[in-house]
């Protein structure tokens, strides 16, 4: 099993660790040896038919700063991501929520091209689900994102294979973990400023805020959940979406004393498709605090039921990667 | 696909009503036409070659109290769950975790005859599970029993379908909803005493709760998810168990002071099988109240996460036999 990968942050640099470290089991319980063909960041592309050498890999990217010095050949090829061969494609490069790009085009040179593409990037998703998926279905691959949402966290999974037979019928959770800290940190005293520079300082917040604290990260995600899970064909422009900046501490008060606090909740059902603060009873499951992400699922028959876990973190990420990898594979096979 | 019916209580007559609402979805969605071929309660046993008339079959249940005069044919069968030909045997009969009876030996018959089983009923599993298992490994059928952890909750689906290419290190969760709710009534002031029989008023214990107070229906779904979950070989006599009747109020007001909470835990480590009173913080994930269960799993790359949701009910229990049946035509067709 051939892969790309194009990006090599946090979480591609985790992948990589990871597929080194899980080799044997991989193969063993899932019949999957990878080879990474291609590893393409900013500074250029490393590249070998027969499988880079991963720990090689890691070690040029730690001291170089590009994976483009990995070998002395100078590979210059006219769209890599069309042109070299490979069974996947993992989409790693950072959100762009306006454009999309440039994972955008990449994913689309690697669809049009019969690649199965695992992306974490959430922007292309977030502007163009519909149109993705129909052309992953034209050419008869699969296109899988499961570290969108929640991290490491199975949300997607958990609705797609849990529930089997049964229906959801509408979800409500928090998408964001940065958010949720800088509430939590409110809710504590905090004002917003402060919330937000503690966040800062604790890495749980970048330096420009925006696309968190305005409520489009939690956007996109439901973005995805809204098509992937309850077939809804919506895209970012169809989010009714408010951000945290306007909450005030005095609300957050008065919350408190009913036993509530004020959450960024993002909420789908057959009508709804929002991003807003809202009022949460203290004891409801979804009142998770910290930078933690939860989402309670309603559904026909099976009630209601609620998931937790971090929604972030770059080995966690990396952990989610490998799991469409082997659904891709299992996919493969059957 | 044929199916032998054994008990016919609150979760049996929910799954023949799941069952007559989605014969076209599950025919359309899975390709499974699901055919009652014999339904036995205590009063004897129903039985049609081509498939009972289902809403008939509820409504003589519903009048006489019994399946048995569903025709005027009496027959009357030498061993019919290993003599009535069928794919799948349901086992719904009330759990025993002395014996394991009558449960026990039904599964061991319909395993013997190659029946897949669907077990809703703890007893057997909680006292025999690896011999359970190595009899349907060697029928080369299948043996489930998803709803007898979490209700409808797919905490089972969850830690098997949800982290593929991970592996999950240990558990903590409060399994039983019965003293969940008795403990969340005593931090709110009740005695035990006064608590359990609030909750029997409510429907939530038994007139006979000793299985819920002393931990016991905790340890057996401890049982079958160290077994499944963890690979672990092991019985209700392996499990460590405390129940909650020793649980003082003033206990409660005291971890209270300290944003703690008193809830019945069973974990799950590769050292530990416990069922006992702990310690949990108030903004734990899995520190949730009334009737809720909660499971959080550790595993090695994704981080820690939780799941929450009603552990029973009649209608969310049938939709996990429901899951179960589509797991086992999946695994027939592929």
């Amino acid at each position: 099993m051939r892969l790309i990968i194009c990006g090599m942050g946090v979480v591609g640099q985790s992948f990589i660790k990871l597929l080194v470290d899980n080799i044997n089991p991989l193969y063993k319980k899932y019949g999957i040896r990878p080879r990474v063909v291609a590893c393409i960041d900013k500074g250029g592309i490393a590249y070998s038919q027969t499988g880079l050498d991963l720990e090689k890999l890691i070690m040029v990217k730690k001291k170089f700063g590009t994976v483009s010095k990995y070998s002395q050949n100078k590979y210059s090829f006219d769209n890599p991501i069309e042109n070299i061969e490979s069974e996947i494609f993992l989409e790693l490069t950072p959100t762009n929520l306006v454009t999309g790009e440039p994972g955008l085009s990449n994913i689309i040179s690697a669809l049009r091209t019969q690649k199965n593409v695992i992306t974490v990037n959430k922007g292309p998703l977030a502007l163009s689900f519909p149109s993705l998926i129909e052309l992953a279905n034209y050419n008869n691959v699969l296109l899988r994102f499961s570290g969108t949402v929640g991290g490491g966290t199975p949300i997607l999974e958990f609705a797609k294979h849990c529930l089997k037979g049964d229906k959801i019928t509408s979800f409500t959770g928090i998408l964001n973990g940065t958010t949720n800290y800088i509430l939590t940190k409110m809710t504590e005293g905090l004002t917003f400023e402060e919330a937000l520079s503690d966040a800062k300082i604790k890495g749980y917040a970048e330096t420009e805020p925006s696309l968190d604290v305005n409520g489009d990260d939690a956007a996109a995600k439901l973005v995805i959940m809204a098509n992937w899970i309850m077939g809804r064909r919506v895209t970012l422009k169809n989010v009714d979406k408010t951000g945290i900046t306007a909450v005030r501490l005095d609300e957050i008060k008065e919350a408190k004393k009913n036993g509530k606090n004020i959450k960024l909740i993002a909420k789908c059902d057959n009508k709804n498709l929002y991003v807003k603060p809202d009022l949460i009873l203290e004891d409801d499951p979804i009142c998770v605090n910290g930078t933690l992400n939860a989402v309670s699922f309603e559904s026909e028959h099976s009630g209601k039921q609620t998931i937790i876990g971090k929604g972030a973190g770059g080995m966690e990420t990396a952990s989610s990667i490998l799991r469409d990898l082997i659904e891709i594979k299992e996919n493969f096979s059957s």
